[in-house]
């Protein structure tokens, strides 16, 4: 297993290198190369991600990145140059993003129920084609504008996948969430791939939520989702609302899937680089190290990745939720269970 | 007071029943007509809104909305022939939603603190502006577009309403809701012009939210919010969620805003028109009622306005939760609570 590791900006840094830690335990074998990508190297070269560097991580199978983002370059630059770029010239068309809240874990609900979701966000269009512009800048006549972009074969494959999933889990059950009633024509398109694929998959149900309604849902009734598809942008709402939901960002893990596998997938906590709380050893890691799960699971290592998780259940169970301790002991105390585990598991 | 009355769709009817009530209270001289405007209309005359029916309600000095939607009507036409039309013929720029958790009221966070805040909402442009389209319909090579126009002028003018009201609520904070490390082109505009308005308030204080952390923030420290300034498609999903975090969209009042006067601006729920419960008296009409308190406050009314949300927090705080009561006695309490308040707080 070759690996491609972006440790990236803040936090970044920090939780990589404990999920590293983790990885080492069930995968001794993988060999992984840095990249420094970020805020440093465009400070020092301009550079976000030169063409030779896209090259190279082409070449692995996977890819961790850590968290990009730091408040000395504007905003939007790393994003849209390094974040972004990457998603989208890997193709990584599945956001996934499941949102599950651990036994132990005390979210801001007083009464969540038994939540346990996959978020499918659509990752390479939308609002997020960065299509749109600006007229008549710095005067009273400014026009901005952005178009979503929505085309049949980026909302089919997205569904089809997230219909898989439906099919493999208990409940079967998905649910779209858009804003049909008001965005007509994208509205329109999901609407109608949703029912398309829907007959290939009847044992799986369909409900529609509007995705403001959606927001109301995950904080009176998150327990009625399974697998949610949809949008880029309603996606990354509603995922860092789930996320909140289900015990905070510390917790979300993620992965950029290019389902074809033409190109590396990318695994990234929720989590952006935080710099407030940088470099003291604060940081959670578990995002991170639930991220390698989803790596490993991606390239069919399914053991390795339910152990992991496992580890990071039982951790959850057990911390002590008012102190959950600082990023190196969490690390240690997973690399501890990941490896205790191995027999019984295994 | 001349005042259009539009019940609508499901539980617009009775909310609106018992928001006139109140309203009699108040205002015994207000008249009243009612426009029988949304589901029933368009099934006998495929009618949603004449332009004969527009040029009557711009006679009046506002219009109180009860809901609109309908599960035998396509989703969508109501909404966009109906309630956006309104919004949009009448300039209704400031879609205003305050948000209070009152006490007495139990929302679904385990500690939401003491939240009180208002969401100016821009009401007329954005990704509601209805431009895009579809190319190559029921092909695999369909294409759906969106596009969010924003222009300065139209962003101006919300922006300014939310500082004036910033500028008038004891903490003076504002926070610009909006995504703007992706949407380059609309955040940029956006941001400038919150920076330009800043200058002329130099008492009010600014933050920036991302809309995906907003909705975060929402759930575990919504105290933290005074005003919020945010675009259209934002604002509909972080004040629903806003709503639920408050005690649910039962209680969450809503004024459509032409600011300059022009034309008379549109107060209703947030909530929909929840077929599901129609015609049983089961809705609350507290939302409508208090949607009544903000049309009398933007009429100048500001004695018979707080005079209806004191009696409402006074119902809250007494009522049983659990069992809070049907429609019509709910109407009543308030009714009641109302008139009888006249020598206290008038
Ligand atoms: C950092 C930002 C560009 C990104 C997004 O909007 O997708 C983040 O919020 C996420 O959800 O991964
Ligand atoms: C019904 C719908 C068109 C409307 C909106 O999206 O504005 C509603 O959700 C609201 O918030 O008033």
């Amino acid at each position: 297993m070759r690996l491609a590791v972006i440790p990236g900006d803040g936090i970044g840094p920090e939780v990589v290198s404990e999920a590293l830690k983790v990885l080492g335990e069930v995968a001794p074998t993988a060999e992984t190369t840095n990249y420094d990508l970020g805020a440093a190297r465009w400070h020092s070269t301009g550079e976000l991600l030169p063409e030779s560097v896209l090259g190279e991580l082409r070449q692995h199978d996977a890819i961790l990145l850590g968290a990009v983002g730091d408040p000395t370059v504007p905003s939007g630059i790393l994003e849209r140059g390094l974040l972004l770029r990457l998603r989208f010239e890997m193709d990584h068309h599945v956001n996934l993003r499941p949102a599950r809240l651990y036994p132990g874990v005390r979210g801001p609900l007083a009464d969540a129920g038994d939540v346990d979701m996959v978020v499918v966000r659509e990752g390479t269009e939308g609002p997020y084609a960065g299509t749109g512009g600006l007229l008549r800048k710095d005067t009273e006549h400014e026009i901005a504008t952005e178009v979503s972009v929505n085309t049949a074969f980026g909302v089919r494959r997205v569904v089809a996948d997230a219909f898989n999933r439906a099919e493999a889990r208990p409940r079967k059950h998905l649910t779209l969430v858009h804003k049909t009633n008001v965005l007509e024509y994208a509205g329109s398109l999901w609407s109608r791939i949703v029912e398309e694929v829907s007959l290939e998959h009847p044992e799986v149900t369909v409900a529609y939520s509007h995705v403001d309604a959606a927001t109301i849902h995950m904080v009176t009734d998150p327990s009625r989702f399974d697998v949610i598809v949809t949008d880029n942008l309603f996606g990354d709402i509603i995922t860092d609302l789930a996320a909140a939901v289900t015990g905070g960002i510390g917790l979300a893990a993620s992965g950029n899937l290019d389902i074809t596998r033409r190109n590396p997938s990318m695994f990234e906590p929720v989590h952006g680089s935080a710099p407030d709380i940088a470099g003291q050893g604060l940081a959670d890691p578990t995002a991170a190290v639930l991220s390698v799960a989803l790596l490993l699971d991606h390239l069919g290592q399914k053991e390795p990745a339910r152990r992991i998780e496992a580890s990071v259940a039982f951790d959850l169970a057990t911390r002590d939720q008012s102190s959950p301790g600082a990023t190196q002991a969490i690390g240690d105390r997973l690399a501890a269970l990941v490896s205790s585990n191995v027999r019984t598991a295994g």
